[in-house]
């Protein structure tokens, strides 16, 4: 953090595959002042979100970033200064809020309501950025009501030692399903098994990859949580079940892929067997669900403070290492939920 | 027909790409004679369905053909000779039946229970074999309950002049929706428009198809009902709109084929708009909703009284000429339901 300038990192330049650092830029302008009715927000802890690779593109399904604005996400942030009646310094808020040291804030949300301040009687701070808040959400949403996940099936999960994987393959055994990780690496795999009680972790890089994610699978799959896409739907595609579930909740392998190898075309085969075994293949963006998050915050709460819920966080230290980190995790080259450490957390 | 003798069409090799002649085998033996508590059907009607294709493959996601039997398919017969009490020849009954001239009948249908006498006060007795039948009651459930249809929706329906999509079509015009149909060649789109009442028919062997195809769409799609696959799902798919659903009904122009030109991998482009559109692609098979087929046989028997659906037929002379009209079928060479005569109507 810096005393008197406030840092913010804008999108300086749409990516051709994995963003490079002239995508980005660091610029210093003085700290803003809240106006009347106005309250000044530090980030303390800025989460990084996968999605945001997607919505770097000029055209894609989802709201594009605009060029020269602040780069965003969800933010733990502490009021700095406050012209507002029912908020003081110290309150502490997880938002939405830009790649920066500060934010100038209403009080409300995007939904136009008061945003809630965060006990921290409630547990760590950080839980928002993922367990407790938007990623847990849509573990929850992805794996029971899009994936309709029922006890006694089984489910596999990408990306599992990652933040939604992590969670959703941990709400799965908690509703009493089998589940099967796959991750990528000795120590992600025997992290997913031993710390998050997984059955089984299958690492995406052996050489025997496919055949092991079988063997894992004897029952084969009922639901199949989609994360990565790319090969690793291929191998999850053939162990599918008669009536399975595929929520789609990412593919992130693809985000920074640009030019596709010509292989034969896999779409009637896929075409084919969704009609055969009567899939179901259900795209979701967790925006859509928001009326059940009240739910999830009671189920997910309660797990939490019954030890039933683990996670792993992966801090960055530094507003300016935050692209650096974001390559990282698109490359799978981090371990959980990547938390950027923009400020000193308040003191408890 | 003949007379003492009962033909048969065998599956005599599972077929490479588009079955061949020697592919069947048509056979004669003495006609069947019915024992104890049975009776014999002869076979007046047979439809073909594109499904036979698909379980003459070894490796199917369907019961797969046995070799050295009769193929088999929907049938509208006669009681021909009878030893149970309650049917009496000259009944008219539809059932599961060979590509034959005669068969044997215990009286019970697969699920156990006595095969009902079609009423011939009902209509056409040939209706069952389509509109009033599976075909239709396949349409019925993937458009309503599959594709979950709404009133002012767009619905796009590929191969809209087959048995399937010109069924599937006119519910969802009854129903409300904008329905627009892909065909092939000016006879069958001027069929779908001004016969079954479509709104806009397509046709997919215009140069400019893709094109057409969304000029026809301005409100983009909110079900694409699937019947052919190919080059017809790729025209259809970007115009899908959020949370569209994509029933799988069949993917015929697929069956067929054996070689796969090496193109660049469409997967990735299909689970990210899955993804970001929030799309529900979605196979089913028929069989797995039989429980509804009364409701079925009540809306579609209402409608077919009141004039709101209408059917066309093909018609095929003789049991020698199955294989033929099944591969032209495949092709989409036919035009409407194909019904092989395979021996004389009863006189109503």
């Amino acid at each position: 953090m810096a005393d008197n300038k406030n840092r913010m990192i804008l999108f300086a330049a749409r990516p051709q595959g994995e963003p490079k650092a002239s995508d980005f830029r660091l610029i210093e302008t003085p700290t803003p002042e809240p106006g009347p009715n106005e309250m000044r927000l530090r980030v303390v802890y800025l989460g990084l979100d996968p999605i945001i690779r997607l919505r770097m593109n000029a055209n894609t399904y989802w709201p594009s970033l605009e060029l020269d604005k602040p780069l965003n996400g969800r933010t733990v942030t502490v009021v700095d200064k406050s012209n507002l009646p029912d908020y003081a310094p110290g309150d502490v808020i997880v938002t939405q809020g830009p790649w920066g040291d500060y934010m100038i804030s209403n009080g409300k949300g995007m939904d136009g309501k008061p945003l809630p301040k965060f006990d921290p009687a409630r547990g760590s701070i950080t839980a928002p950025l993922h367990v407790l808040g938007i990623t847990g959400f849509t573990a929850y949403i992805g794996l029971l009501e899009i994936g309709q996940a029922k006890e006694g099936e089984t489910v596999v999960i990408s990306g599992a030692s990652g933040a939604v994987g992590s969670m959703a393959g941990q709400i799965a055994k908690i509703k009493g399903c089998r589940v099967v990780g796959i991750a990528g690496g000795d120590a992600k795999c025997a992290f997913i098994k031993n710390e998050l009680g997984f059955d089984v972790a299958v690492d995406y890089k052996r050489p025997d990859f496919a055949d092991a994610l079988k063997a894992a699978c004897p029952k084969g799959v009922d639901v199949y949580f989609e994360n990565v896409g790319g090969a690793v739907f291929d191998a999850v595609f053939p162990l599918l079940n008669l009536h399975a579930r595929v929520p789609v909740c990412g593919t992130v392998s693809e985000y920074n892929v640009t030019d596709r190898e010509a292989i034969a075309d896999k779409m009637p085969a896929l075409l084919l067997a969704t009609l055969g075994k009567r899939l179901t293949i259900k795209g979701f963006v967790i925006s859509d669900h928001f009326a059940r998050m009240p739910d999830f915050q009671r189920e997910a709460g309660g797990w939490l403070r019954e030890g039933k819920i683990k996670y792993k966080e992966e801090f960055v230290e530094g507003l300016e290492n935050a692209p650096k980190a974001f390559n990282a995790m698109l490359k799978a080259e981090t371990f959980g939920k990547v938390i950027v450490k923009v400020s000193e957390a308040p003191k408890r």
